[in-house]
């Protein structure tokens, strides 16, 4: 092997078995991109004159070969240490030392490492964004089914006011676009090239680092050459995005696991997504819901291992941030689409009750705030005022094991006695209509509220920019699909050339 | 305490102790932000014809009063929760209940706390990006100053290639600039107003969303209503940026702390910014340096503190979210902020030694891919093949105690014919040549290479970048300011019509 | 200064601001312990013969009258980099240099701070004990009341089988006792003594570490001089102990939230623990709940600052890992305290609606698996058979809109046909009396199960294993304020032979 | 499937993919376990009269059987939602619903996971102590070797005072030895028996649980019912712990990563684990130690995965806690082993160069506090005083360009006459005599302290703990190796006697 010359011994079993062994399994996903990226260095040298057309043709057609064949055709040695220096022994198998020696002028195992870890990172997020797209197109969907289903609002786990479960769900997706617009962002970083940087200072050789950039498919160059090969902080922004992303997930997905609790049964898992129990016959488990929740713990600890296996590492290339601070990336990727395909299947296979929720949300003084803001407008009687009349009126009501339609104008009458010293003059009818959930909500009128109106305008708006989303991913899937096919024309064409030279 | 009337008792000794007393003093830094909300609030509840034109100049002078006096002004009670309605009690004190009351409506804790909070981070983001760019700006001052000085460069810790200080720095500083970045992004989802979300369902009165955003300096209003009292996420966004920017900042930490040990000898922090030891008469300490590595693990901690705080909550108001998830973040902002302070003071007090750096770069073998490169140019020997030949050379120098100068021409063509067969036409003074470090570095030719003339173009583009970035930061100050100014003009012409009236 | 001599100047004033001066600060909770230490290490140098009767006497007694007189005593300047030298220039200034400056013959500030450090952790861990204790004793006192209170049981947030309320916190206390226990056992390597380790490599004086040991209460040496300075484990170790047990308090946190939401309606919280609305007049808020969950992000945060902190830091004394890494341990130590409290408040101030509780578990379904038990024992039909024959009957119950309580014979039958091809001789009324919850429990016979007689067992067992961790508790206070007390009474007999010479 | 009854539907597609697939996957590794727990379930079973000798012995039979036949015999269904069903179709199929069905009596699969799972976690706390242990015999054996090999110890990165390269060996050894207890003591939270618990209120039939404690090998029932499906602190417990260790390899490797680079140049790794450059020839690069230090990360992650999953779930059986809070486990066990094999692999394959070590050590200033000493010592000058006359001395002597050996008689009375105004007699040949970094190491006494005979004594007993520790662990070995024995022969016993019948 002559990459040991310095060396002069072959790896011990236990380093194998520890480090180069490991390694070579893992490398099986870079197969694709790395012969990719062989070509295209291969095509470059030889316009800037650095290899033979003839030798620039014998290592693209190879490397196309072998792409072809795929990376079960190789045997592969972890004595060899990776997968790059198993390719090369291939390529020198094939071409002789003296051809497939030349691929790697003016490049280091630094530079094609940073440059495939970009490529599959690009991947990542443009599946986890048209997965996000899914949900959230799932949620609007829902949402706008039931614009009209009131329902309780809740907060601290407790009835607040009345909203529709078409808000609420407006609401998350809402919440959903922001985390989505942070993993799109990221492409930003990512989608930069790094070829050229060779070691870590770039090399003699006159490279055309635009012209890789093409072949590739990158937006622009990773500029700094040094920076190019120590920096993984795009691995890390995708990672915080997905924490973020997923953190929302864990909530929609509470407020499920309360609102299918028996004891709320405002909603219901279909049996087909449902769990049983071994011992308890009566049982229907909302797995799903748990198994939601469950991935976003994770994401975390794959940032925290990534971010920890980053710091106070040295600015350069290293292993530790080369490989230990990208290990969980893939986890994490997993974990997160899993998490939107969990969510997207219980949005698509659950159930609302709507007769029970607005039942719910009737009885269960949601709608006090409106009464309150009712004498207001009504009384010339302060907020604040009104609050503590209301509020006197209620834990009198609860303590007598009353509902909200249970409050009566003498009730309020002796409360507002107390805090402002009179009575005022209710009207019963205008009282009763006022404590209604559906009323409550069709009287809203504020931008971003529960109105179903609005709610509708919302899901409409929302509808629309996922459209713009759609448009900007296709724009990026066919960007990276016209540079394969460039690269492709420009290997045929060397091919074509050094034939019929 | 009229608010307390659904409950009929006060708050315990031990609820005050563990819940409200914490709360109240947290709450003091919030003065400033929630009286220009509650001004904000009124004026647009006045213009709305919610209140009257009286009652809102009464509401908004008494807040400019109280703002003026400072919070030191207040007596603080615990046992009326946290600031807010301590505000409210003493505006009632002020206005009598009748006038003060009216502030709160249409309003809730809820959007009032989410709009502080998102202030407190849109001041952050602006700090932080300010000492961000003066960070960079010292490292490209001492690039500029170091484009020529001659180092080795390092991969794994060993002598890899020979670069400048100059361009190690454009290469820390162009991480930076990312890192920057992704702070100065998070100002698009922070700088949203949820104000008129109340509590999570928006209110029945005629609220003006747009005119509190105006008023208050923010780019949109935050739209959703529930999102808006929900959500937390720019707080996430703004402190996983920051976990990046201190892991960076640890990076540049560990090399200078390298090459400031003895044995490296290659730099020298200032006297005036070392530490003693009590025992050891000879130490001078880089505390500095230990200190600003020290910084991103408390940023780590309070990021997973967030995000755990946040996952899992319902989707609507809740204090784990409210107050548990952003509880951390000041502390997050200071230790990023200490980070940079500390490594621009670094930068500012470090002194090179050029020449030891460059007899080093000189003797460690770190221009010997130079040697290979030009056997790859000259003799038409595959990059391989040179590696092995030079590869094989400096182990058996290195076995002997040689250093970079000692290989002669004999020792190359001895490992040319157990890697070729046979020997090469060596040029002795060429090999002498291309193994001085400093011709290695002005032959790199790599755009983002160590080239001086190169590293000379990226700094001064890098500073361009700043430039721009300044004024984009100068512009967001402008629009708080200008806020303000106007949140002061509509005091006053409504003070001055309600008085002349 | 003489300790900066080998320097030449003074700090500069953006290094105060940034180290010395927050390190001071945080210093003044030193004050305390450096001087026992400074007593006890003057006292052991005069043993040994190092130091005079008289310079030891006058050292220790200008000690002695510095901790009576207070911290706030000192006018503490930060150029003096921390509270360790400002102590130095009082002393200096009290006794002259030539005596003041024989204190710290033999030492270290090095293994000064390791033993400051451990004096805090020890006080610290005494402290969490004793709030566990406290907590579990309340839990324990509910679960006597609530022995015979039946409620549903759960998995999966479904009813489960019924349980008591006595029988869960019987089981959270068990939970929170392995939890404590884990935050004792840090004791052992956290009270050991480092002093005598100088800067991390002892001291050719021949000091006798045993007698500091001693005089400090430390159960024995931290032996290895290096490893005495380098680690800080213990504080990692009790606060991954804090963060096991806060984790446990989220569980019950959560739990409590579930059942005192108006739709489980099984638990309340008082009043004068709960919060309001500015808004919403009908709310009571759980506020303790959310608060009790939101403690344990932090601990993990801090946990995850501590590790960060000390991973990859030389293996000696350095500012990342003495300072870094400790830096959170305070504030995770009062989260910590802060959610013992708060659960402790909330299970002093919760009520428990049996009636309800016991309603809930009869119509819900969590009595079938006594059902399919029954069958089991009765007709010789297998587990999962019976569990197939309940599992289809309740099937029909809930889709008919029926609850346990209307399960028929008839209902059974149909499906045994399915299931196993037969009807079975089902007795009506021993159906219905197995579907009572309260038999269900009753009927337990397995250790550790909910059986009202087995959970007053464990109760007493609980409460005895408290008495004895409350034993080990005081021996442990004990022996910290005998040392005290032999560390006065040499330091008077010193004192008394001094003046008598 | 009798079991989805209730449910009357199929899982769907996406379910299966997203839920019942991975844990299927998953699994396969407790496929052992789970067939012994089954075995002793169906003796304990027939032993208490609950069922017949015969279908005692035919399940025990067929679980024996398959169990030797291996999961590969097995067809895997995910429609069956996990291993658990597929057996109990197994058995199904071999002895007919009417046996097999029995075997699940008075058993839940929330007991059962909950057993299988500790199962896992003790024999990965056996194979842990076992690593750690191999570590440090290799650590203190090699300590052993260097016990007289003189080098710079260092604080801060800067040499300090002179210590032996086995000096420092011992140091992380011992730090190793607390790290290697806090794994052990989770034994006594892993090693309890929860089967018997059922789905978490145990049941009425008459279990004995001590029987399968012994027939399982565990120390001690788990007692409560709840807490024994609800709890996994043990993992955490665990994992915590692998936390710690992994964090102290992390500074092992540091100290050699700096200590073999060329700067330095103190140790050097064994060609044989070390790693070249694809591009660089005379690279040799230590990719071990890189690799040693990327372990804790990960492990730090799972740990946050973990605590983050059971925080704020329900106390009692639910899949977040069950499935996501252990998903990592396996994997935290993993490279907690690899970075201490690796750690092994370093320590048997490093050189040290002790002449260089001594010699560094003789130049670097790192006497000079034994030079104050004897100052103390010799001149009646207190340590503060001499500290100065050192220091001001050293800071002439390193802006002269001098070392240590340098310095003279000369320099150290001109400081003498700043700091106490007069000279002192200083005896050329003791200066001298003191500076020697040989004499400053065995001049030390203290307890723990770098004299070559204190280091090997505490090898010595290093080494006996080793052997207790050792011995602790066979004898865990052989309490898990009498219960399989156990097992194996009450299962004859019973198939004979059912024979014989």
């Amino acid at each position: 092997m002559l990459v040991r010359e310095r060396l002069g011994t072959a790896p011990s079993d236990e380093a194998i078995a520890l480090m180069f062994g490991p390694r070579l399994v893992r490398g099986t996903k870079d197969f694709g991109p790395m012969l990719r990226i062989h070509r295209a260095h291969a095509l470059m040298l030889h316009q800037q004159g650095i290899i033979t057309r003839d030798v620039a043709a014998g290592i693209a057609g190879a490397c196309q070969a072998l792409q072809q064949a795929g990376v079960e055709t190789l045997t592969l040695d972890p004595k060899l240490e990776d997968l790059f220096y198993n390719v090369e022994a291939h390529l020198t198998e094939k071409l002789g030392a003296r051809v497939a020696g030349q691929l790697h002028t003016g490049r280091s195992r630094n530079d094609l490492s940073a440059t495939i870890m970009r490529m599959h990172a690009r991947e990542a997020i443009l599946a986890l964004c048209e997965r996000a797209m899914t949900l959230r197109s799932s949620l609007l969907d829902l949402a706008a089914e039931h614009a009209d289903t009131v329902m309780p609002g809740y907060t601290h786990l407790k009835p607040s006011q009345p909203i529709t479960f078409g808000y609420y769900l407006t609401g998350v997706a809402a919440a959903l676009e922001r985390d989505t617009r942070r993993v799109e962002r990221a492409w930003d970083a990512t989608n930069l090239n790094p070829l050229g940087a060779a070691a870590m200072a770039g090399t003699s050789f006159p490279l055309d680092r635009q012209m890789t950039t093409r072949l590739l498919g990158f937006d622009d160059v990773l500029e700094h050459c040094l920076d190019a090969v120590a920096s993984r902080d795009y691995v890390l922004e995708i990672m915080a995005a997905l924490a973020l992303l997923t953190t929302t997930i864990t909530r929609i997905a509470t407020d499920f696991y309360h609102w299918q609790a028996d004891e709320f049964g405002m909603l219901e898992l279909a049996d087909a997504i449902s769990g049983t129990s071994s011992i308890m016959p009566q049982k229907k488990n909302p797995h799903p819901l748990e198994q939601a929740r469950a991935r976003a713990p994770q994401v975390y600890g794959a940032l925290i291992a990534s971010l920890t296996a980053t710091k106070s590492t040295i600015f350069s290339n290293n292993q530790e941030t080369g490989q230990g601070a990208v290990l969980q990336f893939e986890m994490a990727v997993e974990e997160a689409t899993t998490a939107m395909r969990l969510m997207t299947m219980i949005a698509e296979n659950v159930e609302a009750f709507p007769e029970l929720m607005e039942s719910r949300a009737t009885r269960d003084f949601s709608t006090v705030t409106d009464l309150a803001d009712l004498i207001v407008r009504k009384y010339g009687v302060s907020f604040r005022e009104a609050h503590g009349i209301v509020g006197g009126t209620v834990m009198h009501a609860v303590r007598a094991g009353l509902s909200a339609t249970d409050i009566t104008i003498a009730m309020l009458n002796a409360e507002a006695k107390v805090i402002i010293g009179q009575e005022l003059d209710f009207d019963a009818e205008e009282v009763r209509a006022v404590l209604q959930p559906r009323a409550s909500v069709t009287d809203k009128v504020t931008q971003g509220g529960p109105n179903p109106d609005e709610v509708r305008r919302m899901i409409a708006s929302g509808r629309e920019r996922l459209d713009q989303e759609r448009a900007r991913l296709n724009a990026r899937r066919k960007q990276l699909s016209d540079a394969d096919a460039l690269l492709d024309e420009t290997t045929a064409q060397l091919a074509g050339a050094s034939e019929s030279a």
